[in-house]
This record gives structure tokens, C-alpha cells and sequence, in this order.
């Protein structure tokens, strides 16, 4: 019997309750219970989809009462930011309802046949999209409804026709139970079965990579830090059938900020970037961790004296951060050990203060040069948690180069780029070169579900880039294409719907 | 120094040719020319796309008359296939250039800004496709010019803004090299640097392997064994930054014949699945390798006796067929030991006639029951060469099991689907759970070059059976999209074009 999983009150370590590990069987049992769902829903029709998708979001609201008081304490995020996210999350799933119910994902390309020979003639073909089969999800545990049970992973296989079991994060067990009682009733009352979605648990990686080896299992959906995508990806892709793994792992956001915006606006700017570093404690995947400095962009300006007065004023409103609780002490741990290796790297510290005893942790503000950042890995590994190292870079080229050493990142943010130069140009190739979005204006902070957001950029920021994890586009991930070649008329007819 | 690589003669095994194999600071030499070419043909017009690929199909034209009876040596698949396949190239070649210039699928996603706090509120957002690097390529055996140097792949990574490193098959090496040497008459003509297109050779793993592990390589795109492209996607899921594999794999392309269409159309059908399965020697990845024929379909008709009269008209077919040469010696060694796996599995033959010594393989027919093909997976191994495998099933619930036991196909042929019914939905719906392309008629060989083509099914048909490696949609492989927020006037008036 493995040991018992134990919900804790994030701020206190209070135990809030304990739960037992899934067994091996009934994680067998709730991938055999998708697998078994699939068939019915995989030929489920837009106006289905969408009705459970808004069942989920309707119930996520109705209980929100109940909700966002058992998430602050599990996670500390605070009733604000965690109201701001149940918004979110049924946002999520009833965008994802009416994208099912358009038919627009499921758009099928009509290819009539062509008279003649080879290559030019060719018999008729219509190219339609088809579901992947049941998904094992990952829980985040940064967003504990966002990327968790009900989040955009869960949101988009069911509209795009495949079940889901997912695997709760272990630091909001309790939320996970609750919401998923929720998602039973709304599944008996839509007369949907049980296995439709399926939830299990455990410590360790053993329940995971159960799951994600089962046969059943189509595809595998994930957020969290690059070692434990990796090792998930690795099992997937080592499975007698390999499977798609969809990782949004890791990633340090690179602010490059030019000396004449930083002339302009710099106080401003200071402000803005002192909250993204600390929002939420510092715990969201795209918190700006790396601020590249140029000091030699424009003659006519004097670039080091304003990139010290930035790099002064960034400390000031830094100091006056004062960060909640992080989600579990494994993560405090996490941040303490990650900036005791940028101080073993070479790092000189600007703002690094003992938080007192039980507090929440103070903010981190670092420097070194980009030649260090460069030469050294240490200094490039995330820090998850209210940190941000900056990076001085002595020409645009020295900044390219830690772009380069950077990767992969979910986003990369310019400011200053709103007139066209050489440099400009060089800079914002090198963002889009290594990222999956490129800010002109604000933080990175905060991804819009919408129709343009792309959540996943170059490896380690994630394991598929020509995917996202948010946006409308999340739902391309699970359908794969198939080509009817001189369908009959009763198929054809069916312009693309699932059979 | 390794050994040196052979090129043989393949009807007669005279030895045509002897080349060094690419020694490993030349294969690093052409992975780093090639990302030193991506600089700037990663911001190329359509129209240079285009230009470049219209100037290699008007090369391989050109040479028609050197090139064919060079192919035909070294690969034994005759003058008329051969010139059929190089103006299959060109066409693919300008089909690419005219969707690069057409520049749809570079299409970008406009996402204008939407007032108010989120989840409904966000900033402007563009969303991009932005070419992803360098590509190793590597060549089939079987395909010597639609499937090599200058095939499908290097045309739609080329068209997709990214450098190419060929690897060349050891079965056609001198014809990769006459290829080749155009390749660098038109990159010089054009003024493109040499290292756009490069080409390495190898016996063994090692070439190849040190091609997808060298840094500087952004993609993998392969044709050929299950064997050979998962050891591939294996080393390029292991690096340590893991990039997309594109294999396109083994397949036993499955043909589903309905009893009441035999018996309308059996001695048609016999004739032309007995030219399928001959066809190129059987040397199709598309080649139909699995005949299920159900003997229990209708009540008014005595679809055993039916099927027993088609398994009859095609063993005659088949006995009257002549295959030329396989591709090379080893091919031939696999075929010989695919059918005596068979024999071990238990399969009964129905034609297996002894060739002549020195003289080309004869076709091979043999029979299993659905049940014996589910339990036994030897019998389930594709075998390439011209044979198919019939495998007799009681029911349809029987011939979805063997669908299923297939696990997954480039192709799932259906003969006798159109009219609509249970028995009808279900096989296809079996199918299409199986196949990249579902065919109502003819037969699985020839692969159009169009618009609503998928050539890549689930595994272990193909290693990422979201894309497609014949069809416009292999373009999308080498393109990962990008978001642009709030970006300023300058770029988002470029449209999408490569900066």
C-alpha cells in the first residue's frame, strides 16, 4: 500500500485532509472506462460537445462559493486572483463549447478529382479531421482550475472529441476531488457516462507514468517543469505505440528593454515589471526571469546611465513587493535552492532579503553580465518564484547571443521596438526565433484565451512548439487528418462530421 | 576510415561505383552550413521559394536522359516508372513553389485587441508561421527520385523557408550524387548559398545519427522501415534540445472486400489488386499487404463461396504477374525471410512458386484465418515485396478486430461501402480509426500530390500522424506559429511575410 496523499493549508501546513493513491487497477480501470466512452463520443455531435462544455463551465460558477475558499487554502493564491480564475476557466471551456458547435476545427478540405493522368489527375479526395482518442492530462499546480481538472487541456480534448483522465496535482487535492464531483453530476445529468472524464492521483511518479503506458491512453497533455515533462515525454515516446505528449514545460521570458524606452518610461516600466516578477508569488510560466540590458545601443544616449537608474529603480518597487505564500514548501524550497545557484554562478545580488520566520518569500533581483550568462547553464535555469535576473549585454549582438543561449522561451518581450531599424529588426527576429509569443508592450504575464495566443515556444519551453496549450488553436492537438478517397455520397455528405 | 560504400548494379549486382562515406566533420560541416543558409532563406520572399524550386524541377528535367537510365541501373524499376516518378518530382517541386508564392500557408491569424478586463478583454495579437531550421532528410530506397535528394521533403522545407541536409540512400548513391551536382548548378545560378541544400552518405548508422544529433538540425523527415525510423525519432527525441521527427513508416495497408461487391465485380477486382500488389515489385509503402475478406456478411448471399472464387481468380492473377528486380539484395533476403515468417506463423499458401536462380522474386499469396492474424503478430509484420496476405474473417465484428490488431495503416481500403448501413458504418468508422486515407475504390498504390492527400497514419505507420509527407499539407511540417502582441505598425504590416 503505497502512503497516504496529504492536502496541506499552503500558508500554515495545516493538514487539510489525506487521500489514498489511485491503484494500479483503477488507473487501468479509468483508462479502460475512456477508452470505452470514446466510441459514442468521438461521433458525439458539435451541439453535445458544446452542452457538456457549458454544463462544466455553469457548475464550475455554481460552486464557486464552495471552491475558491478550499483553493486559498490549498494554494494561498488569494480570492481575487482565484475568482479571476474560475472566470477564466469557465470562459475557457464555453469558448471551446462554441468553437465545437461551429465546426470551424473541424473544417475538412474538399479535393475533387482531376481528369488524366498522374501527377495531374487524381481521383477525389476530402480531408477531414478525426479525434486522437482518450487523453491522460496533467494537472499545473500554478493554476489550480485554469491548467487543472476542468482547465484548457481538459477543455479542448473534449471539444475536439476525446475523453480525458487526468492525473490531480498533488498540491490542491481537495479542489480536484471537489471539482471533480462536480463533473460527475453534470455527467449523469447529461446522461454522459462516467468514464467520459476520469480522475486519478498519486505521489510520486507511478501513477503517472501508469497512465501515460496504458494502451488506452491516445495522447498525453501537460504543464509544469521541464524535468517532469521530459520524463513523461520520454515514456510516451518509449510505449510499444508512441503517443503525441504535449508539454508546456519550463521557461525564463525575456525582457529585452532598449536604453531610449527605458529613457522615456523607465520608472513606469520599473513599476509594471516589479508586479509581473511577483505576481502570484512569482509562480506563473511565463513570470519575466531574465531582463536583458543593452548598454551600447544609441550614441546619443548614454545607455549604462540609464539602464543603472532602470536597474535602481526596479529594485526600489521590487522592495516594496510583498508576495503571498508559495503553493507548497517543496516549491519554497525550490525558489531558495534556485537562487543559492545564481549566487554560486557568479550572480551579484541587488535585492535579496531574509524573509522571517514562516513569511512568504522576499523578492530577488540579480545581475550578471551576458558574457557569464552566457558561459554559464545555472544562470539560465528557471527560478520559480518572485526573481528575475538581469542580464547586461554590452551590444545588441552580445543580446542576440542570449537569446541563443536562452533557446527556448514561452514568450519574449521588446521594448522599445516601435520604429523599424537594423537593430530592431536583428532583435525581433532573435525573439521569434527562440519564442512562442513576442510582446511589443506590457509583461508576460497574463495569456489571453483567444484566437491568436500561441502558449509554447521552442524546446525547453515546450515539447510540441508547432502546438499551444492555450487559445483556440489547443484543439488542433488532439485531431489528426484522414483522407476519403472516392467516398461514397452518404460519406461525403457528411462534410467532415464524425461518424 | 570506414568502408567504402558500393553501388551495384541491381538487376545484375555488377559493381557501378564505389564512394567514400561522408567522414564526421563533413556531416557537422554541411549541418553548420546549412543553419548559416537559414539566416537568410529563412526570410526569403514566396517568390525566391519559388524561383529555387522551379530552377531544380527545370534541372531534373533537363537531365531526364541521364538520369533515368542511371536510376534504372542502381534501382531496376524500369524507364517508363522512373520517368513517371521524375515527373512526379517536378510537378511536386512547382506545386511547392506555386503555394510558396501563393503564400497561404503562411497565413496569419489577425486577433485584433478586445476591450475590457480578461478573460473577455486582451491585447492585439497576430499570429504567424515562422519556419523552424534546418531539416535532415532522409532518402527511401524506393523511390529514387520522388522520395530523395530532390523529393517531397526538401521541397516542402525548402518552400517552408528552411535549409535541407539530404542523406542519401546506399541503394541509389551515384543517382544522388547526378542529383545532386544539379542541386549545385542551380543554387549557384541563382546565387544561393551551396550549403541550402546539402547531401551526406553513409552505410550503417553512423552518418545518419550524428546528422540528427548535430545541434544545428531543427527537424528529422524520413521515409523508409518501422525499424530504421523509430531508431531515428528515438535520437531525435534524446537530444538534449528534442526536435520534431517526421518518419513515414511501414504499413500493410489493409483492403477490406465486401462479399456483394466480389460477387458483382470479383474477377475486375482480382485483376487489379494482382497489379497492385506486383506493382514496383510490391515495393510501395502504400502496397496492399492484408486482404480481409468476410465470410458471413449477408444472408442472401453465400459469401464464402464468393470469397473463395475471388481468393481463386486473384491467386490466378497473381501467378500471371512478372515482377521485375527489388530495389537491392538485402531488400530481397528481407522479402524471402518475411515470407518464411509467415510459414513459420502458420499462414497456408496459395501461391508460392520458386523463382528461377538470379532471376526476380515471384509473387507470394497466402491465407490466414482473422483469428489466428489477431493472436500471431509475425503475421501481422509487413512484408515487402510483391505478396499480400488474405486473412479470412467470420464476421464483421471479426474483420474490425483485425483493423484493430493492424493497430495503424498509411491506407484502409473499403470495396463495397456505397450504400450506408451498420455493418458499412462500422468498417469504416474502423478504418478511419486506423488509416491516414480511407479508399472506396481502386487500390492503396499511387499517392496523388494534392490538396486533400494525408500520406501518414497512426503508428506504426508513421511517427507523427497529425502530418502528412505527400500533399500540400507537408509544407505546415517545417512551420511553427509565432504570436505577436501588441507588435508595432512596422511589422504587423508585413502580413505575415518572413522578417
Amino acid at each position: 500500500m503505497s502512503a497516504m496523499l496529504t492536502s496541506f493549508d499552503a500558508r500554515t501546513a495545516e493538514v487539510l485532509g489525506e487521500l489514498a493513491p489511485t491503484p494500479p487497477a483503477a488507473v487501468d480501470a479509468a483508462a479502460e472506462a475512456a477508452a470505452a466512452a470514446f466510441a459514442a463520443w468521438q461521433a458525439s455531435s458539435g451541439a453535445q460537445r458544446a452542452a457538456l462544455l457549458r454544463g462544466l463551465a455553469d457548475g464550475l460558477e455554481a460552486a464557486r462559493e464552495t471552491l475558491v475558499p478550499l483553493a486559498d487554502r490549498e494554494t494561498a493564491l488569494g480570492p481575487v486572483r482565484l475568482n479571476g480564475e474560475l472566470d477564466r476557466t469557465a470562459f475557457q471551456l464555453r469558448r471551446f463549447a462554441s468553437l465545437a458547435e461551429s465546426g470551424v476545427p473541424f473544417a475538412f478540405t474538399d479535393d475533387p478529382a482531376v481528369a488524366g493522368a498522374p501527377p495531374v489527375g487524381h481521383p477525389a479526395m476530402q480531408r477531414v479531421q478525426v479525434p486522437l482518442g482518450p487523453v491522460a492530462m496533467f494537472s499545473a499546480s500554478n493554476f489550480p482550475f485554469a491548467f487543472s481538472v476542468l482547465g484548457g487541456d481538459t477543455a479542448s480534448a473534449l471539444a475536439a472529441g476525446c475523453p480525458v483522465v487526468v492525473k490531480a496535482h498533488s498540491g490542491h487535492l481537495l479542489l480536484s476531488q471537489a471539482v471533480f464531483g462536480i463533473v460527475q453530476q453534470v455527467l449523469a445529468a447529461q446522461g454522459l457516462p462516467a468514464g467520459l472524464i476520469g480522475l486519478v492521483q498519486g505521489g510520486g511518479r507511478d501513477v503517472g507514468v501508469r497512465l501515460v503506458r496504458h494502451p488506452a491512453i491516445a495522447a498525453g497533455a501537460f504543464t509544469g517543469s521541464t524535468q517532469g515533462g521530459a520524463a513523461l515525454a520520454a515514456e510516451a515516446a518509449a510505449r510499444p505505440r508512441p503517443i503525441p505528449f504535449y508539454g508546456e514545460l519550463g521557461s525564463v521570458n525575456p525582457v529585452i528593454a532598449l536604453p531610449a524606452e527605458l529613457a522615456a518610461n523607465g520608472a513606469t516600466l520599473a513599476t509594471t515589471l516589479a508586479g509581473s516578477i511577483t505576481l502570484g508569488c512569482g509562480q506563473f510560466c511565463t513570470n519575466p526571469g531574465v531582463i536583458v540590458l543593452i548598454d551600447q545601443l544609441q550614441p546619443g544616449l548614454d545607455a549604462k546611465a540609464v539602464n543603472d537608474a532602470f536597474v535602481a529603480q526596479l529594485a526600489e518597487a521590487l522592495k516594496t513587493q510583498n508576495p503571498h505564500a508559495m503553493l507548497t514548501q517543496a516549491m519554497r524550497a525550490g525558489f531558495e535552492g534556485g537562487v543559492a545557484h545564481w549566487a554560486e554562478a557568479g550572480a551579484s545580488f541587488l535585492v535579496r532579503e531574509q524573509a522571517a520566520a514562516g513569511q512568504p518569500p522576499r523578492p530577488v533581483l540579480a545581475q550578471v553580465s551576458a558574457l557569464d550568462f552566457n558561459a554559464r547553464a545555472a544562470l539560465r535555469e528557471e527560478v520559480f518564484g518572485p526573481s528575475s535576473l538581469i542580464v547586461r549585454a554590452a551590444s545588441v549582438a552580445q543580446a542576440l547571443q542570449v537569446l541563443q543561449a536562452v533557446g527556448g522561451s514561452l514568450t519574449v518581450t521588446v521594448w522599445g521596438a516601435q520604429a523599424e531599424g537594423d537593430d530592431v529588426r536583428a532583435l525581433v527576429r532573435g525573439a521569434m526565433a527562440i519564442a512562442g509569443r513576442v510582446l511589443f508592450a506590457g509583461v508576460p504575464t497574463g495569456v489571453a484565451v483567444s484566437a491568436g495566443q500561441q502558449h509554447g515556444g521552442p524546446w525547453p519551453s515546450s515539447s510540441r512548439p508547432e502546438t499551444t496549450s492555450v487559445g483556440d488553436a489547443a484543439l488542433g492537438r488532439f485531431l489528426r487528418p484522414v483522407c476519403l478517397q472516392d467516398a461514397p455520397a452518404w460519406l461525403t455528405a457528411r462534410q467532415g462530421q464524425p461518424l
